[in-house]
Formats: structure tokens, sequence, C-alpha cells
């Protein structure tokens, strides 16, 4: 059975059949208790609640490769965009499991609307009993992304093809994280090196190179074509970061809608202050960078002096060389052949639509 | 290629293909970075101490079931029970992380080792880096199960049952431990029939039913051998964990090595506690139960109650009860010819096995 389907219907099929499936789920959940219902449909009221870049990624990217799709082929993608969504939403939970977040863009995150539900006896029994489902539903999260991959309709090769690559996007993704951990702890040395590493494995393999190859290869593009899409996933995702920390500090706390200063008074080591450490205004920023009652005063002027001190200027080129980057390897992709000139047009414009965000 | 495979050397070679997953993964792991290296050594020590209770009933029901394996079943049962083992440290990991323990058996475990290793600043440091360090490898091993099932060398159809089998075997471990936690919240009320079902979904499920199932799976047996061999499981599996029970509050502390009394100390709601909270005898049990600081004397005291009351006599039936379960269940699967005598005699010789141990 051969048909086509239009590219809208599959990014809105890809939120339906999540919708779908956290239904089921929490359906399923009752015969183990109201408890464990309650867990996966609070669950599903936070992950259905993203902008869903990831699938929307791979779904652009399989159009551009695979303009006129079959069924068959449709499904499949919207299936492996799903898990990844799935996979995303799995690593932001245990991620906030770890940093003790409580809140994600304006709102209470799963841990915090469970702890604020919770009956607990003190606050320290409600933060458990949240941080506790928050690390099992992330391990429900990430076995059924897996299985999802395991299962998805596609020859088997394609299916191992696309576990290797699930596997060594996780492999990355923990690297990352643990990374990330070790630098709030002082355990590996902040330099801009490890730092830039740990954003591109812990964000960019699976926010971007991951959905980019997903989807050329169930677009049935070469090796060497998803090999040149790894590498701008690299860089896209570490624009996509390092505009993350510009905004955080820089950026207006209101269009946002973050926690302000939020890394600077978590003493998050960022590429910005891995370039201040280098100049000699460092010595006045360390006092109060990394303090729980940083006052709004004080973390204005840490901007202020990381501004003067030409970490924003720094910063701003990295993300501008990354741009550039991506440019390169999609004329050269494109001029060897291995992507289509639509294909290249489809991630110069994400790119674009990455460069100019506020939020 | 036909051939055949003695018994004993699958036993090992589950033992060696771990041992070489975890080489080459701690070798692969250099690439980012030194700590993230040592965690993957620091977890093999860890993992590869256990008695491979669980890949060896596999082991054991696949040769009843099929005494004359080709090397292509062989290999197939080790990898499966391979990956049935990983499976599990990634549930003790996380467990661990949940219940705050920083030992297992007569040593530290995983995050005791890390957090005693730590450079970290404070206790508390040393601590978050430690849990978060088995939050990310319980995630790494996690899927590195979930991997191994969804590439085992199976027909279509066996892979597909074998990774349905994974996946209601992951939800009913991760709900039982949900309702574990709410338990120790006093979120759920500690009856006896919650606490049992409980340690079946908690334990039994993931520890016998699996590999029972999948064993039998894999030597070709019919669903309805399966489905016996899932009743069987359970019953086995809640017989094992009641005894644990046992021996944490009545058994010799120098022999089963685990801390004396911790139940007692954490206020763990076992069917031991259930039964006692029916009797007169619980209003002098409860006051110093799940008390931090209780004493030795005040732990001898709540187990001569527990025994005065009939917790222990009850409990000790229950494990009677089990063991008259799966003796009928495996009566009437000969019977009907669901599965060999051989399988019958070999999961017989298990339960008694089990009922013996005094650790």
């Amino acid at each position: 059975m051969t048909s086509t389907v239009t590219h809208e219907d599959m990014g809105t099929q890809v939120e339906e059949v999540l919708r779908q499936r956290f239904t089921a789920h929490s359906e399923n959940a009752q015969a183990y208790g109201s408890e464990f219902a309650s867990l996966w449909r609070s669950a599903a009221t936070h992950a259905l609640g993203g902008k869903l870049v990831r699938p929307r990624l791979l779904l652009d990217i399989h159009r551009a490769l695979a303009p006129v799709p079959t069924i068959e082929q449709a499904s499949a993608a919207i299936d492996v965009a799903t898990h990844i969504e799935l996979l995303h939403y799995a690593f932001l939970l245990h991620d906030d499991v770890i940093d003790g977040d409580l809140t994600r863009r304006r709102g209470p995150n799963l841990i915090g609307a469970l702890a604020a539900e919770s009956p607990g006896s003190t606050e320290e029994a409600s933060l458990h009993w949240a941080r506790s489902s928050a690390i099992l539903m992330g391990d429900l999260l990430l076995s059924a992304a897996v299985m999802g991959f395991a299962r998805a309709d596609l020859s088997q090769p394609t299916r191992l093809r696309l576990l290797d690559l699930v596997e060594q996007t996780i492999l990355e993704t923990v690297a990352g994280e643990h990374t990330d951990v070790a630098l709030s702890h002082g355990i590996v040395a902040p330099d801009l090196h490890t730092v830039l590493n740990m954003s591109v494995y812990k964000t960019a393999t699976y926010s971007f190179s991951l959905p980019l190859r997903a989807g050329a290869m169930l677009a049935g593009a070469s090796s060497s074509a998803e090999d040149a899409l790894h590498l701008v996933g690299r860089h896209l995702g570490l624009a996509y970061q390092l505009q993350d920390d510009l905004l955080c500090v820089f950026g207006d706390h209101r269009v946002h809608g973050k926690d302000a200063f939020s890394d600077l008074r978590e003493g998050k080591e960022t590429a910005i202050i891995a370039y201040a450490r280098s100049t000699p205004a460092w010595s006045r920023i360390e006092r109060a960078f990394g303090s729980d009652d940083l006052t709004m005063q004080q973390a204005t002027e840490i901007r202020d002096r990381l501004r003067e001190c030409g970490a924003e200027a720094f910063v701003t080129g990295l993300i501008a060389d990354q741009r550039e980057a991506v440019q390169t390897l999609l004329s050269e992709a494109e001029a060897s052949g291995e992507i289509s000139a639509d294909a290249a047009a489809t991630i110069a414009a994400v790119a674009t639509r990455l460069d100019g965000r506020r939020s």
C-alpha cells in the first residue's frame, strides 16, 4: 500500500501518538494502584507540554530527503520521532533529579508538582517521594523509548543501524551529564575544552544529531550523508546550548521565562564562565558566583563584569563559529551529493530560526 | 551448524560475557574522560560480585526444556541471561539511590564506594556525586539490557514476544518499587494484600518469572507453558522475598551477612509487620519501629514480640503456601504436558534450594 502523507499531518500525529500512549499507560497503571496511575497522568501533563523540537527536526529532514513518503515510511518516521521525544523526557526527569530542580520554564516540573501534592510528613519526605517517583518514571520512559526503536517497523539492517545510533547517543548523553555533575563538584577542571565537550555530549548529540541522523536513515540516506549530519547536529546543538547559556545571563527573563540568573546562582560551569576564568576580571566575579543567596544586585553586577571582560562577545563569537561550520558542512555535503539542496536548505532554515530565538 | 554445549560452560560463559562487556565499556568510556571510565570500572567490580541467581535460573530451565541445544540456541540463552543480570543490576542501583543505601552484603555498594573515594568538599557533596553517578550508570545498564534483548539473535516473532515480556516485567518492577516508596512514606496503607503484591511486583516478576519465561521461550516452549511458569515464578519469588524478610529479623546476622535488623530500623513494611499490625502486640512494637537510632536491645525486643504475636509463624506459613502452590502448578503443568518432568523436577529443586537458604 503506497500513498502520501502531508508533513503537517505528521507533526500533529507525533503529539497525538504521545497523548494516546500516555493515556493507555495511565489506564494500565491503575492495576498497580491509584498512586501509580496518578504518576503516569502527571508525567503525561508535563511530557506533553514541550515544543517537540526534536521530533519536528526529524520530520523536517525526513521530508526534505523523502518528499513523497509512503504510508510505511511516514509511519516509521512518526514512530521514531515519538520515541525520541520520550527519550528526551526521560533524560529531563533524571537531569532534574540530579540538579535538584523543581521548576521548568514558568511552572513546577514533575518533581515540583509531585512534592507539592504529596501528603508527606515533612518537606524532605515530600521531596524524596517526588524524586523517587521521577527516577522511576524516567526508567519507564527510557526503556519505553529503547523498546520503541527496537520495535520500529523497519528492515532488520536499518533497525540494527538505528539501535547502534541510539546506543551511542545514550552513552554520550550520559557521559556529558556525568561530566556536568563532575564540573559542579569541582571534580574535573572547568576549562573551555571540557565545558564545550560536555555541552556537545549532553545536549547536541541527542537533541540534534540523533533526530537528523535518524530522519536521514529512515529516508534511506547513505551512511556518509548520516556522518555529515552527525557533525552538523553537533555544531547546531552546541550553538543552541551556548545561546541558552547567554540567555540565562544576558537575556530578558520576562521573555525567555527561565529563572533569572539561575546559572550564576547555581555556579554552573558554562563557556561564559570558562572564558571569564581566564581573565583578570574573574577574581571579582568568583566571590559571589555560585552562592545560593545571590541577590538580584549581585547577579546584575556579575552580568556586567562578564560583559566587560569580553565573555559575552567571546561566546557570541563561538555561536557564529558553529553557524559557519554548519554552513560549510552543508555546502560540502550538497556539493558532493550526499544530501539534497532541499535538505541543506531545511537545515539552514532551522539554524536561522535557532539564531533568532529569545526563549 | 549444530553442536551441543554443556550446561557448566553456559554458566561460566555468562560471567565471562559480562566481564568482557564491562571491560569494553570501560575502555570506550575513556574517550569521555577518566572519571567516566572510572565509573564503568567501579560498576564492573560491583556488578560482577553477584551469585548470578537469575541467569542460572534461565539456564536451568532452558537445559531442562532443551537438553541438547544447538550452538545458536545456547548462545541466545547466554545472551539473554546476561542481559537479565544487567537489568537486575540497573534496578539495584536505582533502588539503592532511592533507599539511601550505601552498603550491600558486607561491604560498600557502588554508591558507598564512590562517595568514599570522592574528593567532594562535604559529605553531602560526596553523596550527591555518588548518587548521581549511580542514577546515570543505572540508565546506561537499563538501556544496555533492553538493547541486548532487542538485538538477540532470535526469529522476529520470538524477539517481539521477548520484548513484550521484558516491557511488562520492567513495568511491574517499577510499579512495585513505587508502591514500596509509597509504603515507606505512609502514602498507601500497609495492609498485607498491598505488601504481598508489592513484593511480587518488585522482586518476583523480574527475578523469577522473567528468567523462567525467557528460558522457556528460548527453548521453544508453548505460551501456555510460559503462563504456567509465570505463576510458578511469582510464587517462588514471593517465597524468596518472605524468606529475606524473615532472615533480616529472625536470622543469624553472622551467617546472612546483612545489616542486623535493618528492616526494623528503616521501618520497612514487610509481611511480618503487616501481620503484627493486626494484633494487640502492635502498640508495643510501633514505638521503636522505624527509629534511626534503634538500639540492639530494642531491636531484639521487637524481634521477640514479633515472634510472640505469631508474625514469624504466620510468614513461615505463607512461605509454605507458596511452596505448595509451586508444587501444584508444576504437577498440573507436567500432567497436561505443558512442561517436561525434567523441567518440573528442575524447578522443584530450585524451590528446595531456596527453602534451605540461610543467607
